[in-house]
C-alpha cells in the first residue's frame, strides 16, 4: 500500500529537519520530496509549523520507543545502559530530535519545542530508573545520583554526535561512549 | 578605536552562525547587523563562504584559547577537568563551534569543517593529556582510557547544551556535568 499524501508530507518533512534543520526546511522542498502540490499540503496541513509539529511529534515517537525498548528489555542496569549506548544509530546523520534545539525557531516556539523536551526528559527519566536499579543492586558504585548519571548518558550521546560530524567519521562517538562505559564499569564481587 | 569594517563583518557573522547556523545566514542579514554596504562587503571577503571561513577561524581560536587557559592552568589533573567542565558558558546559546556541525553546508565543505575538526581535535588531545597526568599521579582510576575520557568528557558538554536547549534551562547542562565529574573523582588515599 502506498503512503497517503499526508504521509509523504509529514515523512519528508522528518528527513528534511534532519538534513537542514527548521530554517533551512522550505514549504517548497518538501512538496518536492513529497511529490505534493502546494494545495494538497495546504489541504492536509495550517503551514509549515504544522507539519513541522507533526514530523517532530513522529521523531519523538520514534526515539522514546527505541530507547524503551532497549532499557525495558532484559538484562542487568549496566548491560541495559551498555545496550543504550552502543544501539545501532546513523551517527553521521546525528540525532533527529536532538538536532532540532540547535534551531532558534523550534527553541523559540513553546508548541515546537514541547515534543523535544518531553522525549528526552522520558529517556532521561528511563536512564535514570536504570541507574537506580544498578545502585539498589550494588552493581554500580554507591553514591551516585541517578538523574545526574541519566543526564551524563543522554549528554555524552548527543554530543558524541558533534564530536563525529566534526571529524567525519562514528569513530568519536564510539570512544566516547567507551568513556562513557569504562568509568560506569560494576564494581567486580 | 572603533572596529574596522571587516572586523564588524567577521563579528556578526559570528553571532548569525552561531544564532542561526550557515543555512540561516544570508549575506543580507550579515551586511544589515555589520551597518555594511554589499559593495563594502564584497570589498573584504569573496562571498558568505569566505566571510563564513574568517568567523569560522576566530571562533575556534576563541574556544581553544579559553579550553586551554583552564587545561593549562595550576592544580591536579582532577582540578583542572572540573574548572573546564565548570567554566562559565552562555549555556542556552550553545557551543558556537560545536552548533556548526549541525550544517550539512559546514560539514560537507572540508574547508568550513576544518577550524571545527582542528580546534575539537586540539582540546580533545588537551583533556587526553590532563587525564594522562591524574592517572600518572594515581589521582584518576586506572585502566582507563586517556583518549576515551577526553571524548567522553567534550562529548558531555556539547550534548549538555543539547539538553539545556530542549528545556530551555542551563539545569540539565549542570546535572550531566555533575554525573561525569562524580564518576570521574579522585581515588580517595
Amino acid at each position: 500500500m502506498s503512503m497517503s499524501t499526508s504521509e509523504r508530507l509529514i515523512e519528508a518533512t522528518r528527513e528534511l529537519l534532519w538534513e537542514r534543520g527548521y530554517v533551512g526546511t522550505s514549504p517548497k522542498a518538501v512538496q518536492q520530496a513529497a511529490g505534493a502540490g502546494q494545495g494538497s499540503m495546504y489541504h492536509h496541513f495550517a503551514g509549515k509549523q504544522d507539519l513541522a509539529l507533526a514530523a517532530i511529534r513522529r521523531s519523538a515517537e520514534e526515539l522514546g520507543a527505541a530507547a524503551e525498548a532497549v532499557l525495558g528489555g532484559g538484562g542487568s542496569a549496566y548491560a541495559r545502559i551498555e545496550a543504550y549506548l552502543l544501539r545501532e544509530r546513523d551517527v553521521l546523520r546525528g540525532c533527529p530530535v536532538g538536532r532540532l534545539t540547535m534551531d532558534p525557531e523550534v527553541v523559540a516556539d513553546p508548541e515546537l519545542r514541547a515534543p523535544v523536551e518531553e522525549v528526552l526528559g522520558r529517556v532521561r527519566g528511563r536512564l535514570a530508573e536504570v541507574v537506580r536499579e544498578g545502585l539498589d543492586s550494588g552493581e554500580l558504585s554507591g553514591g551516585l545520583d541517578p538523574e545526574e548519571i541519566a543526564a551524563t548518558v543522554l549528554a555524552t550521546v548527543q554530543g558524541g554526535y558533534v564530536l563525529a560530524r566534526a571529524t567525519g567519521s562514528p569513530a568519536p562517538f564510539d570512544t566516547a561512549v567507551r568513556g562513557l562505559l569504562a568509568l560506569l564499569a560494576p564494581i567486580p564481587r
